[in-house]
This record gives C-alpha cells, sequence and structure tokens, in this order.
C-alpha cells in the first residue's frame, strides 16, 4: 500500500514479479477502496494470487511507536501476520523502514541473540554488486555487532549468491591502524571468526571497485554511502542528458538508459532486514515496477533458499 | 615533493598556476637531487619562483608520530617553516594528511579554542560545488566540535565565496528526531548561532542536489561520502568508455571528458585544513597537473583574502 509510486506501481511490480516467475504465488494485502485497482491491473482473478484485506494504512512518515501502537489492521501488520500465521514464506514493504522493522519484530520475533534487526541492500561496483550493511537501523554500534551484521551478512549473500563472500569492514583507511577503536576491535573479531572470508578494511571509494562482495559498517557510515552513491548517480545522469544534444543525444540514449537502469543503486532494490525470524524485504520507496518486481524476487528466492533457518544455524553455531 | 604523481607533476602544477595567476610568487621546496627538475620545467630562474632546500622527503605512509620524530629538515617542514617565519603566506602540500596535521599545528600553532585542525574539501553537485568538513581528521567527535565546524567551514566558504553559505547537518533522515544524539544537540547549538545559515539535517543523497553549500559532519561520515563519490563517479564513467563504442564513443568522448573534469572530485582539488593559524592547503595525493594548480590558486585566494585573521575574529566572537 505504501511506497511513492502508490499502489499502482505495486500492483505493477506483482504483475511483473508473477509473469518472470510461474511458480510465485501472491497474497497482495489491499485495503476495500483500492481494490477495483486489482481489476484493472488483472489481478482480481489471477489463479496464483490471493487478497488479504487491510483497513488501513500506515502513512510514510509513520515511525515505530506508531505503528505498534496504531499497527492493528494496516496493510504493513496484515502482511507480516500473513509470514508469522505461515500463510506466506516472505513479506515485501514499501513502506517506512523504522515501521517495518518495530512490526517485524514484534510479530515474527528475532533471531538467537540478535536484539534489532539490520538492513542491507546492493550497491553497485565495476564488477557485481556489493551488500552493505547496516544502512541505518542501527547507529553507534559496538564491535559485538560489527560481528554481528559481518555473520547475517555472510549467510545471506552465501544463500543468495550460492558463494561465501568476501567481507571488508568500511573504514577511513586501509591499515591497520586506522579508525575508530570499535572498527578496529571489530576487525579483530570477524578476523577470529574462521567462518567468515574477512579481506580487511575497506575506504568508500574501493567498495566501487569490487574488491568485496560485503561491506560492513555502523548503520550511520552505510547510510551516508548508499545515499551519497545514489546522489552521485543521480547527478551524473542528469548533467549527461543535459551535456548531450542533438545526434549524440539520440545515438547515445538507449546506452545511457540501460546504464543508468544498472547503476542506480534505487534500481537494484530489496533489502533484506536481517535478524528477524522470517525473510522481511524492504522496497525502496522510490521504486518503479521493475524494482517492486525484483523486490518480490528477492524475497522469493530467499524464501526458496530457507535463509531464515540458515541464519538461525549460524546464529547457533557462533556461540 | 610528494603526492602520487611525483615532483615532476607538482612542478607542472606550479608552472600552470605561475601562469594563470600573474602576481602569485611561488617558493618550491624540493630536495637537492630533484634541483634538474627545475631546470627542465623552466623553474630554475623564473623571476616569481623562489626555492628553498629541503634535506629530506617523509614518505606518504608517515604519519603524524614519525613526522613529529623525523619532520626537521623535510621538504614538509620546510614549506611550514616558510609560513611560520612570514616569508610565504600559504602552504601547499600533497603529502600525508595527518604528517601535515600534526607539523601544521606545531609549527604554526592553533586558532583560539580550536584543538585540532579540519579537513574541507569541495564536492560536485547539481549546482555549484558543496564544501563538506570534516574529512577525517577528527573521528567520534561531540556536538560542540561539531558547531565549531560550522564555524570554521560558513567563514572559509564566505572568504573563498564571498557568500554566506548555507549549512546542512549530515544525518539519515531530514525529521528533527532522527540520528544519533550528537547530530541533534550540535543541530540545536548550531541553529542557535546566529551568524551561521543553518537550513538542517541533509541526508546524503541531497548533499549532490546543491540543497545546501556546506556540509557538517563527522570525520567518518566525511570520508565516506567524499570517498564513496569518487569511487562511484570513477566508476560511472569507467562504464561509460566501455559503454561507448564505434561512432558514439569518438562524438561523445569530448563532453564527457569535460564532465568527468568537472564531476570528479578528485579534480576539484584543494581542501583547507582549517583551524590551523595559517593558510594550509592539502592537495590530492592523485591530483594531476591542473588540479595541483587549483590547489596553489586556492591557497593564494585564501591568504589574499585573509583567511586566517577572519577566522580568529570569527572564533573570538563566538566565545
Amino acid at each position: 500500500m505504501s511506497g511513492d509510486g502508490g499502489v499502482a506501481t505495486a500492483l505493477q511490480g506483482a504483475s511483473g514479479a508473477l509473469e518472470a516467475d510461474p511458480d510465485l504465488r501472491l497474497t497482495l494485502v489491499i485495503t476495500h477502496e483500492h481494490r477495483d485497482l486489482l481489476v484493472r491491473h488483472g489481478l482480481d482473478d489471477h489463479p496464483r494470487v490471493r487478497v488479504a484485506p487491510a483497513r488501513s494504512t500506515l502513512p510514510m512518515d509513520a515511525g515505530a511507536a506508531r505503528a505498534l501502537r496504531n499497527g492493528s489492521g494496516s496493510s504493513l501488520q496484515v502482511c507480516l501476520e500473513q509470514v508469522a500465521s505461515g500463510a506466506d514464506a516472505a513479506a515485501v514493504s514499501a513502506g517506512n523502514t523504522a515501521a517495518l522493522m518495530a512490526l517485524g519484530r514484534q510479530l515474527l520475533g528475532m533471531l538467537p541473540g540478535i536484539e534489532r534487526p539490520a538492513l542491507m541492500a546492493a550497491l553497485p561496483s565495476a564488477t557485481r554488486p556489493v551488500w552493505v550493511l547496516d544502512l541505518g537501523a542501527n547507529i553507534g554500534v559496538n564491535a559485538q555487532r560489527l560481528l554481528e551484521f559481518a555473520q547475517l551478512g555472510h549467510t545471506a549473500v552465501r544463500v543468495s549468491s550460492g558463494r561465501s563472500p568476501r567481507i571488508g569492514l568500511l573504514n577511513i583507511g586501509r591499515e591497520p591502524g586506522k579508525g575508530p577503536d570499535v572498527v578496529r576491535e571489530a576487525a579483530r573479531l570477524i578476523d577470529a571468526d574462521s567462518r567468515l572470508d574477512y579481506v580487511g578494511f575497506v575506504e568508500a571509494d574501493r567498495v566501487f571497485e569490487g574488491e568485496v562482495d560485503l561491506v560492513v559498517c555502523d548503520g550511520f557510515a552505510g547510510n551516508v554511502l548508499l545515499k551519497g552513491a545514489e546522489g552521485t548517480v543521480r547527478m551524473i545522469f542528469d548533467r549527461l542528458e543535459r551535456e548531450f544534444r542533438g545526434p549524440l543525444r539520440w545515438l547515445a540514449r538507449r546506452r545511457v538508459e540501460r546504464l543508468y537502469d544498472k547503476l542506480d543503486p534505487a534500481r537494484h532494490n530489496g533489502a533484506p532486514l536481517l535478524g528477524i525470524d522470517g525473510v522481511v524485504i524492504k522496497s525502496h520507496g522510490g521504486a518503479c515496477r521493475r524494482g517492486f518486481a525484483s523486490a518480490i524476487a528477492l524475497a522469493a528466492l530467499e524464501a526458496r533458499r530457507g535463509l531464515t533457518a540458515e541464519l538461525a544455524d549460524a546464529l547457533w553455531a557462533s556461540d
């Protein structure tokens, strides 16, 4: 029900996801007054679509407190209840992140030893996407929490990509003595965990060279890294658009658009909330139809590969 | 003597700066074995060039401790001594930042009430460059220190651009309740200083829209913001280069190169070290000839406009 594009974008994304994946079944959580949109998007009597009615929608600026107070009957709560009851295997939402985290934690519970969910998302790099966590759900974390991020991220990336990620710890220099105490202490903890492929410190510019597959950091720094990349990509493509004129514009358009599509972090959509006992994917508020479909595809992938059980195993093993 | 391009790049930059500014006089600090390079670059008997001999060069990985121990006679120390003695009005160096800060602080002293220098640099945005401080010289700062950054940055940008900058505080959300305590406390302090044009919190993606002229943040976040933008710009232009082929490549080359030139943060060169009692400019280690020349031009501008006295006045007034 949420997201900048409104219900229509989510429904277009749902249609796209259903077309792309013949085994996918979707439960659409929608309020009564929007149900005519289901007809318009051909989703009213789709054989693989079920509808779960919601009484209300939490506004985009509803944070954790308001979600916990007024969540009952909201599309977000109904969506998560579908997963809690076992009716559905994963939840996807473009709503407020804090609301999603708070309700997810309350309704699905947390994995053993994890206090708060961490948010992970992909950044474009010179080679393949690089996963980064945390992205703002946790600020001012200690070294132990950074180790947890590494463990959660390691398992999530391994499950979705099939390969153990090379892990870097975001820092302001590569040398071992650089950076805050908490980051240096986290380096010792992550390095000591033999299941993790720890590469060392990574500076923000090297993230985009694809030196590592997973970047671990405090939520404040991760948020700056992700949003800074979004802003830079958007600025450059806006400038390119203005710079290219006449035949050049015409010739370059398709290639530039294709590249923008590949590189815009806002289109690498689908940020898993890790640590919750269930597959929960945050879709970017500004995601387009295709972005929303890719968040659904990621949810399906993680659910099929049993991400939650894998994470629980990894966390038990680390005790 | 330092920087990735070595002495030759610095000397080419010096030539360029002398050509562009007929009133500029330069003291080149150089070791004996490199003096033949002066001849090669036509700087050996230039009417506006003086040479100050250095006995050694601190390596690029020499940090603060090593610089303080072994600095004597080094090109970096000799350069700063020229300013300390009043022989020169400003210093420019592409050497190690920590070494430059430590020696700058020792040889030139600090402005009233300032403990450690802050490093400021410009990022490209949709409109004009946006200044950001701190960039890694200070990590884990308190709210009072963020206020100082705002005061230093305000004066430095006003002196070099002639206009009072709109100031934003880097945060992970725009709403007043968002982010760490220290950032929210700093917002109150900066907002209470009537000389500062405080706009509010700014998220990393909005920095590149040119919403503000000056971004204040902890050195860790600033470093991630600046280097992240550098990495993103480099990655995109590498991909564009590979994507454009045949006539398109030929047609687009000049425009793409010109845009890269404008947008690469590594070429917006010249980062003032603020808080030191003297004009000291850090040139990017990877700066090209033109980048080095622009760092020199910035040093000249700040010296001519009496930045240090202006900063001292502003700091006295804020007591």
